[in-house]
C-alpha cells in the first residue's frame, strides 16, 4: 500500500482518507458526497467538474475548460488523482443531491380502494402481526412453548407449516411468561412456509409498518405504509446516488465489473439511499424504524442486482443473463437495510436482463395482466420497457432508449429538479418562449418533459424539419455554431438563467432525442407486428415512468414518441412500480401473482429481430417516416411547414 | 472486576485465567479439562477431589478427607475457590475422560438392509447432492442463472419450491461459468421447501457425508454415514463432558438456570464434544469436515435444549414445559458445529419434558410405531422412558429412576469404562466372586450391568432379602459397618483392585438400585393398567439404552427390573436413538414420520397418577411384592431363601 492522503470536501466539510492515486470522485463517494456523472467516470460528459482549492492532483484537465476555469482550479473529478492532502470544492451543478420534485403526487392506481376491492385485492400483508392470548400450560396441556404458540397462531391465521429461527426460539420461554402469555406474533410469507419472524410481549399489532420502494436508475422512491389498513402515510424520494458512477445501468454494470470492491460500493450506495429515505419517513411520522417489519422493492433488473449484491456483469453481455430474477425473501438486515432487526426484504420478480420488477409491478398494479382487452404499458426511462397483453398473454421487450428523456446526454439536460424547464411553448414566429420551471426558479436546464415540448414546438414553427435538422435560417442570431463547432439553438440566454450559462439545444441533442423516441416507438411497433396487431387494436396505452403526469401527451404524439391513437386511450399511470411494490406488501396473494406474471411473460429480444432496425430507422423521423400513421399530426402540419 | 489468576492443571499442562473466587471446577471447564461430578457442584458426591500443588484456595475441605489426604492437598474442586495463581493436579479418578467401551458394536436395527427395504425405507437423504449439466444460456433460453439451476434441479429431484440464500446466489454466476455449467447442487429438506444449501463446481456427489448423533446425559455417540449409500463408515463416542456440571439432567438444568453464562457454558461443552467426535471421525476416514453436510441429532429433551441453547429451566418445574420439541432445521454453524459452513442441523422431535427425541428415534427405528402388535420400548438411563403402542396408538411415560444404573449414586459405582466390573457371579456359599471387568483391567468399581448381576446374585445366595436388607450374618467378615456407619458388603478388597480401594456395596446403594428398578417397573405397570393390559399382553419388550447388549436379561428379570415374560419376547435393541438419527438422515420420509410419531404420542404424567405410588411401593421389592407376577423367579427361589 502506498501513501494515504486526506481529502476534504467543501462546502460539506467532510473528509476521506484515501490511497495516493485514488480519483477524486471515488474519494467523494468514500466521504459520502455524491458528484454528478453521466459517463460513469470516462471523462467525457464533463458533469463532474470540481475545484481543487488546495493540494496537488494529476490528470483531470481537459481542453474544453476555459483559461479562466483552469486558473480557478477546475478539474474533472473522475479523471483527477489524489497526489497530496486536498481541499476540494464541489460547485452546485456538480453535486448530485436534492430530492426529485417532479414526482406524481399520488399513485393514481391506489387512490381508489373500492377499485382494489373489485379486483379482489384484500388486505393480507406479507408480514402480519397477530396478538395471541395463550392458555398457560398445565399437566394436561403440556405442549412446548413453541407448539403452544404455533397452535394458537394456526387457529388465528389458518397457516400450518411454520418456521422460527433459533434466536427467537431461545427468547420465547421467558417472553411468554413475563408477558402473562399474551404476545404478538410477527409472521412473514415465505412460499409454502409461514415464518415466525419475531414474537413481541403484549399487543403490538398497532405498530406494523412497511416500506414500498421503487429503485430506479435515476430516482429512488419510498412509501411508508401502515400494514394495519394498507394506507400510505407518506412518501419520500431522492436521486439514486449511484449516478456518481454512471448515469445508466450499462455504465454501472461496467463499473461493478471492474472489481468486487466496486460491487460493494454500489450496493452500499443504494442501501444508503434507501436507509436515508426510511429514516426520513420514520422521523417524519414519529416511528421507530424497529416498527418497520418489511421492505417491498421493485426496480429494473440491474438495480435489483446492485441492491442485493448479485453479480450484474452478465446482464450487459449477450445473451444478457442475470443472476436471479425471482429472489426469495431475505432478512432485510442481511443487505444492510435499517428496519426491525428481523424484518424481511421482499424483492419483486424480474422477467429478463432488461425487463425488470418495475415493469412486473406495473403490469400487476395497472390490472393489465387481468384485463380482457389487450393493453400496452410503456415505462419511459433510460430503457424503454414495453409490455403488451391481457389475462391470456403477456409479451414484452426492452428498447435501449438512452437517458435523453431523463435529462441526460443533452448539453443543457438536467433532471426534473429545481430550475429545470419542464414545459415550453413558442409563442410566435419570433420564437418568443413561454416556459415554466420546476420550483418557479430561474432556469438552469431542460428536463425530459421540457425536451418533448421543445422539440414539438421547434417542429411546429419549422426550427427543425421532420428529419430533426436545425434550420440555420429559421431563427437568425439564435441558431448558431457552438464553440464545439456544432449547430445549436439558443433556448435561454445566459443573462436570464440561474447559472449564468446559455441554455441551448444542439443538433446532437436533437439527434439523441430522435433516436430515443424512435427506439421506444419501434419497440412497440415490432412487438405489435409480431402479434399481428397495430397500435389501433390496443384498448389502452398506459405510460409509466419518470415523466409522471407532467408529460404533454399531445406533444409526445406530435413528435412520435407515442403513437397517434385517440387521446382517451392514452393514460398516465404514475409510478406503477412503487404501486405494485405496495400492493405486494399489503397482499400476499398479489405478491404471489406477480411471480406468476413474471413467469408467464414472454421476453421478445429486439436485437435479433430482423424487422427492428427497419422500424427504428422509420421511427427516426418526426413523427415517423410514414406520416400516415399519425393522422392527427398530418392534419395539424401545414404543408409549408413540412420538411 | 477483581483480580485475575492463572490456574494450571496437571498432568494436561493447560492453563486458564480466571477471576478471584472462581471455583476450581469452573476454571477447569474454562481450560478445557473436565472433572468428575455427580452432584453438580453441591459438594456432596466427593467425585471431584483434586490436589492443589501450589497456591492458595478457600473452601473445599470436607470431613471425609483423611488426615493424609488433607496433608497431600486434596480439596473438592466444586467447593474450592481460586485465591492466587494455582497449580492443580487432577488424579485419574477425578478425571472425566476416555471413551465409553461398553457400546453396542453395531446398531442391530440397521444391520440388515433388506429389513429396511421391507419397511419401505429407501435412500433419500435429508441432504442430497445432485450433479447437473446445465445448458448454457442463449438469446432463446435466457432465464436467470438461478432459474436455470432450479429448472434442472426440479427435473432431477422432482421438487418445486426452492429457497436459496443470498450468499450462494451471489457466487452462482461466476461458479456456473467457471465450471462450464456443470455443478453439483446440495439440497436440504426443509418442510415443504427444498433449500439449495450450496452449489459446488463440477461433480462432487462422491463427497456427501453425515453425522448421526445421540447425545445422552452420560454418553455422546456419533456415527459417520456416507449419504451415497447410507452405510455407516465408523463410530466414535465419548462421555458427555457436561457431567462436570451435574450427573443428571435435573442438576444440569439447575446449573443453567443460575445464569445465562452457564447456559452458554453447557452449550459450548456439548458442542465441543460433538465437534471432537466429528473431527475424530473425519480424521480417521480422511475426510474434510467440509464434506459433512448434515448432522442429525437425537437425545433427551434436556440435552436437545442444552445443545441448542434453548432455556431448559421450565422442564424441571411443574408442568415441565420445554421451549421447543420439534425444532426446524438450523444452520449447523449457527450452534457452532464444525461441518461444511452451510450444512444443516436436523434435530429429531421430542414428546414432552422428559420424553425426548431419543425415544422417538427408537420408536421409529424399532418399527414399534408401525407394528400390528402392541410392543413396549424401555430406555433405561437416568430417566427410565417407556413407550407402549403399535401403528394405532402410542402412549409413553417417564420414570425418574435416578442414575444408579448408569454407575452413579453408588459408592463404588462407575461408568462402563476400563476397570468397571460388568458381570458378576457368586460361585458358592462362601461368596467367592467370579467377575469380569471392562478391558480385563484390575477392578476399580462397578457399572450398571455389574450392579444388576451383583444384586441378583446377592439375592440368590441370601446376602440380601427381598426387601433389599443386607443380611448381617450371611457373610461373616465381609458384611460390615463402614466408616460412615452404614452396613456394607465388601465386594473386592483393596488389595485386589486397581486403585487400592475397597469395592463395596452399601445398604444405601442397594436401596438406590431398588428404587431405580422399582420406578421403571412401576411406570410400565401403570401405563399398561391405564391401557387395560398386562405385561403378558405385549408381543415384545425392547430394551434400549446404556446397557447395550451387556445386560444379563435373566438377572434383570430376577431382580424385577424387567417383567417376567418369556425370554424370547425380551430383546435388546442397542442404541436405537442413534439408529433413528441415522434413518432420519438417510431418508427424508423417515425424518417426517418421526415428527408424526412425536405428534401422535400421548404423554402420560405419572406424578399425578393416583395408582403410581402404590405400584412403585409394590415394585420396591425383589423382584416384586406380589411374587406371583414373577413365576420364573418364584420357581427358582427356594422357600428357605425368601426374605
Amino acid at each position: 500500500m502506498g501513501k494515504t492522503y486526506k481529502v476534504q470536501f467543501r462546502p460539506d466539510d467532510v473528509t476521506a482518507d484515501v490511497d495516493a492515486g485514488t480519483t477524486i470522485i471515488s474519494a467523494a463517494t468514500k466521504a459520502g458526497v455524491f458528484i454528478n456523472s453521466l459517463c460513469g467516470g470516462e471523462g467525457v460528459c464533463g458533469r463532474c467538474r470540481v475545484i481543487v482549492r488546495e493540494g496537488t492532483t494529476s490528470g483531470g484537465s481537459i481542453e474544453s475548460f476555459t483559461r479562466d476555469e483552469v486558473r480557478q482550479g477546475y478539474i474533472l473529478a473522475c479523471q483527477a488523482h489524489v497526489e497530496s492532502d486536498l481541499v476540494v470544492e464541489i460547485p452546485p451543478e456538480a453535486r448530485l443531491a436534492g430530492a426529485p420534485e417532479h414526482l406524481p403526487s399520488e399513485v393514481p392506481l391506489l387512490a381508489d380502494p373500492s377499485k382494489l376491492a373489485r379486483r379482489g385485492i384484500r388486505l393480507s400483508p406479507l408480514i402480519r402481526k397477530t396478538c395471541l392470548q395463550l392458555r398457560p400450560p398445565s399437566l394436561e396441556d403440556n405442549v412446548s412453548d413453541l407448539q403452544r404458540l404455533e397452535q394458537a397462531l394456526s387457529k388465528a391465521v389458518g397457516a400450518k407449516d411454520f418456521q422460527m429461527g433459533l434466536k427467537v426460539t431461545r427468547r420465547l420461554p421467558h417472553l411468554l411468561r413475563k408477558s402473562d402469555w399474551k404476545v404478538t406474533a410477527v409472521t412473514g410469507h415465505r412460499g409454502p412456509l409461514t415464518e415466525i419472524i419475531d414474537v413481541e410481549a403484549g399487543d403490538t399489532t398497532k405498530r406494523n409498518f412497511c416500506i414500498a420502494a421503487d429503485i430506479g436508475t435515476t430516482t429512488v422512491v419510498c412509501h411508508l405504509v401502515d400494514l394495519r389498513d394498507g394506507q400510505t402515510l407518506g412518501r419520500a424520494a431522492k436521486y439514486n446516488s449511484q449516478a456518481a458512477h454512471g448515469v445508466d445501468v450499462i455504465r454501472r454494470i461496467m463499473f461493478v465489473s471492474q472489481s468486487p470492491d466496486n460491487e460493494r460500493i454500489l450496493r452500499e450506495i443504494i442501501i444508503g439511499d434507501l436507509n436515508e429515505l426510511i429514516h426520513e419517513l420514520a422521523t417524519r411520522y414519529r416511528l421507530s424504524t424497529g416498527d418497520i417489519s418489511l421492505v417491498s422493492v421493485a426496480g429494473n433488473t440491474t438495480m435489483m442486482h446492485l441492491m442485493l449484491g448479485l453479480p450484474a456483469e452478465n446482464i450487459r453481455k449477450e445473451p444478457y443473463i442475470g443472476a436471479a430474477y425471482h429472489p426469495p425473501p431475505f432478512r432485510a438486515a442481511e443487505v444492510g437495510l435499517q428496519i426491525g432487526p428481523r424484518g424481511l426484504l421482499y424483492c419483486l420478480p424480474c422477467v429478463a436482463g432488461f425487463v425488470g420488477a418495475d415493469l412486473v409491478a406495473g403490469v400487476f398494479a395497472t390490472g393489465l395482466a387481468h384485463s380482457d382487452e389487450v393493453r400496452m404499458l410503456i415505462d419511459i426511462g433510460t430503457n424503454g420497457e414495453i409490455i403488451i397483453g391481457n389475462k391470456e398473454f403477456l409479451v414484452c421487450a426492452s428498447a435501449s432508449a438512452g437517458p435523453a428523456f431523463e435529462g441526460a446526454e443533452c448539453r443543457s439536460g438536467m433532471r426534473a429538479t429545481r430550475g429545470a424547464i419542464d414545459h415550453i411553448r413558442l409563442l410566435d414566429a419570433n420564437h418568443v418562449l413561454n416556459y415554466s420551471t420546476i420550483g418557479s426558479a430561474p432556469p438552469v436546464g431542460v428536463c425530459g418533459t421540457g425536451y418533448v415540448d421543445l422539440v414539438a414546438e421547434m417542429l411546429r414553427v419549422g426550427l427543425i424539419d421532420r428529419t430533426g435538422h436545425l434550420n440555420r435560417n429559421a431563427s437568425p442570431g439564435k441558431v448558431r455554431t457552438s464553440q464545439h463547432g456544432q449547430l445549436e439553438w439558443l433556448v435561454v440566454p445566459a443573462a436570464w438563467t440561474g447559472n449564468n450559462t446559455d441554455i441551448t439545444i444542439s443538433q446532437a441533442d436533437i439527434n439523441n432525442l430522435l433516436r430515443a423516441k424512435g427506439a421506444i416507438y419501434a419497440a412497440g411497433a415490432v412487438l405489435l407486428h409480431a402479434l399481428n396487431m397495430t397500435f389501433n387494436d390496443l384498448a389502452e396505452i398506459m405510460v409509466a415512468g419518470a415523466f409522471g403526469n407532467f408529460l404533454n401527451m399531445g406533444n409526445a404524439v406530435f413528435i412520435g414518441l407515442l403513437p397517434d391513437i385517440p387521446q382517451d386511450r392514452l393514460r398516465f399511470v404514475g409510478n406503477s412500480s412503487v404501486a405494485g411494490a405496495k400492493l405486494a406488501a399489503i397482499c400476499g396473494a398479489c405478491y404471489d401473482e406477480m411471480f406468476d406474471i413474471a413467469a408467464r411473460t414472454t421476453y421478445f429480444e429486439l436485437s435479433t429481430d430482423p424487422t427492428f432496425m427497419d422500424q427504428f430507422v422509420s421511427a427516426c423521423f418526426f413523427p415517423h417516416t410514414n406520416i400516415e400513421l399519425f393522422p392527427s399530426v398530418m392534419a395539424e402540419m401545414a404543408p409549408g411547414k413540412e420538411g
